[in-house]
């Protein structure tokens, strides 16, 4: 007799848990198993029991209160436990977010994680010793929070050869760059006050540069394509060093700016970018605004398709945990990770060398303001294979510092990394410029 | 040793299956299984077999090849078949598809489907059926085709209390909508072009009077909030009856008309409807164009999800169905149907009485063009609670007729279809009105 819902409040054994680590997202995920725990039950179709909260500080002030005797500040507790069957390790960072993982998988117990910066890096390792150890990881709120995007590519596409993904997904720069676009604001007071509003840490380097997007990306082109990249292997650009000046410039066109993590099919070849990019306003990247993420998904049979929701945050991160808490106690979770091996399968697909990737890109010139400086760009262009699409020069205004130098910005039809390449090259000689030469790719 | 990718070409015992209906959907399953069968083996963990593809007429023309000795008119053939382990059902409508799909749970075999008019009518009883029987019925497939509702409504948010749903579920209505929007065009002409190309089938009137929508709508709300609703409980229309006119002045009015499907908590009731509904120019909903699908999900502890897709048509639908193969293939399908018993829990919510629900409305009269008319409405309106939030009424052209009857387009604000379907009885009164008097709600 299948277990029911309405059975879900017979006697059955509970299910023995812990969560390492009571930050913002554990102290989310407890207060849901404590204040739903009946709904938990009746999904997972037997009680969960919260056994452990280990904590860094058990003096600290916590949001919510505990039952009796289950907060600890000593990780051993939960190792030592055999009662304890499924750890919810939200430790961050790799060191020693990697070790305790490792003594939770090696005393018995299955993993739910949200640390995609160590999945990124140890993923594969980290897999490997799971399986030998005949335990799962789950890891749906390692990447985009509140989307699905772990099941999504892994199960529900399973019929699919991904071709493309292109997403948003860090909610931090999300939030930066809607601010900048929306109040006409520098990087620099936008990052204030997201920092103010809690969307940004004290340290927003990880977020701003890049690089949490381009961790989020190396998991889902692992699951997505069977491919290994490490993070270092292809282009990362953050918005920190976004001119707000760009930012117009784009409007101007018709565009705005996001920060695009995209892994995609080209030939047989595989193009992975992380980079502040030109999307067309009426596109749904461009109406995916705050905190939000956004991941558009192609697949050879499903064609086009599109998530979007919170990407970080208590809650939503907390809800994806709690999907891979109940998919545990169904048994699913084993048995997605068990049977499709995901990531000890060999590389199917290669780099695209940067210099082969291609797109339209956004250019903006720093050039004197004097006759033929245009022609001497476009003929620099023109000999590298790379059209203009438009131009945008405005008057120069009347300065008191006789700087006579003006933006001028140029659209070009598609063209290789490799050729902007050489012709960056050639246009260092030209007196007439100064730096920078702002260059960002375009979408579609 | 669990089994991986790279194991899945070694010799494990072939999977066996039928497909039973081999219409688009059919046909589009059989050729991705054909022609991607090293891919469906890696991902389902052993090689799947297609043992027999069931058609009605065996002289009919076939898109595809299939392997000699597959193709029969005779489902028998499939039910009698005890190596046969999992069925793909995509026999439209409800007799003999329930027949059929009974017969081959009996015969001890997993079921695949994408009959939303079926699991709308006899879902319960189907599935108890085949709880009694040890079996499992998966139907991703069932609504809307590309987009993965069924598994993220019941694994992905299942730490969640869904609290809404508000999605558009039939593509060829929203093609049709696309049309007349896009094109300024008839309804009349919008669907003969949507006929012509394929997307609008010969007898549309399941699709465009909001029953099809209506019956997936049916499913979500089953699994979303544990209740059974009855197609003929709640208030369904569909775009047949709808005016270009009005799309007019909604666009006038800075929306969009969209054939919304929505099931959502008011406090502790159910608010279920299926209406051509004005949506913000700017929402994402308006932004769903052709025969796209699009589903807003929000859940208690997520917050607001988005998902987008294509909703039916040959592929996407088969690489619904194809996930639930693999799905079941590899036992999560069966876990999802026997641990979650969905189907199987008591009504949880009681439906919201009609009169209570509560909306703005779009509202347009056929008023008398002379003094005191738009008083005379405003004033019923005013003593029912309705306040307006905005007016239309364009200068009325000369015409030869002598009509001297105009529109009068009246935006209100949020009140009860109570308090709307008391003032409609009194304006019935006014003899300066004539039918019809338009309403269409408004979203959010």
């Amino acid at each position: 007799m299948p277990v029911t819902l309405s059975n879900a409040t017979s006697p059955i054994s509970p299910l023995s848990i812990a969560i390492v680590g009571m930050g913002t997202v554990g102290t989310g995920v407890a207060k849901v198993l404590l204040e739903q725990s009946e709904r938990i039950a009746r999904r997972a179709g037997r009680p969960i029991q919260l056994r452990h909260a280990v904590v860094n500080d058990l003096k600290k002030p916590r949001e919510i209160e505990l039952p009796p005797g289950i907060l600890t500040d000593n990780v051993r507790r939960v190792i030592d436990d055999r009662e304890t069957q499924i750890a919810i390790h939200l430790v961050g960072g790799i060191h020693p977010a990697k070790e305790i993982m490792i003594s939770l998988l090696e005393s018995g117990k299955d993993v739910v994680t949200a640390n995609k910066a160590l999945l990124c890096e140890h993923g594969p390792e980290l897999f490997a010793r799971a399986r030998e150890l005949g335990r799962s990881i789950a890891f749906e709120a390692a990447v985009a929070g509140g989307i699905p995007i772990i099941a999504t590519v892994s199960q529900c596409m399973a019929g699919n050869q991904i071709t493309s993904i292109s997403g948003i997904l860090n909610g931090t720069t999300n939030f930066i760059l809607t601010e900048m676009i929306q109040r006409d604001q520098s990087y620099a007071v936008a990052l204030r006050r997201a920092q103010e509003l809690g969307y940004a840490e004290a340290d927003p380097t990880m977020d701003v540069d890049g690089t949490d997007a381009a961790q989020k990306l190396v998991i889902l082109t692992q699951l997505a394509f069977g491919t290994k990249v490490k993070l270092d292997a292809f282009p990362r650009r953050g918005i920190d060093k976004l001119d707000l000046g760009d930012i117009r410039y784009a409007a101007e066109l018709g565009y705005t700016v996001k920060l695009l993590a995209v892994s995609k099919l080209v030939g047989n070849r595989l193009e992975v970018h992380v980079s502040p990019t030109l999307v067309k306003k009426e596109s749904p990247l461009a109406q995916v605004h705050g905190a939000f993420n956004a991941v558009a998904l192609t697949g050879d049979v499903v064609g086009d398709t599109w998530y979007s929701g919170r990407g970080a945050g208590q809650l939503p991160t907390a809800s994806a945990v709690l999907a891979d808490l109940i998919d545990m106690a169904v048994g699913r979770a084993q048995l997605t990770f068990e049977r499709l091996g995901l990531w000890n399968i060999e590389p199917q697909f290669e780099l695209l060398p940067q210099a082969e990737t291609s797109c339209r890109y956004y250019l903006r010139f720093n050039i004197e303001d004097r006759p033929h400086v245009l022609a001497d760009i476009a003929d620099v262009l023109g000999r590298h294979d790379i059209s203009i699409a438009s131009v945008i020069q405005h008057e120069a205004p009347e300065t008191a510092s006789g700087d006579s130098f003006v933006p001028l910005v140029i659209m070009t039809h598609k063209t290789t990394a490799g050729h902007l390449d050489a012709a960056r090259l050639e246009l260092a000689q030209l007196t007439t410029l100064r730096p920078p030469l702002v260059e960002l790719p375009v979408a579609g």
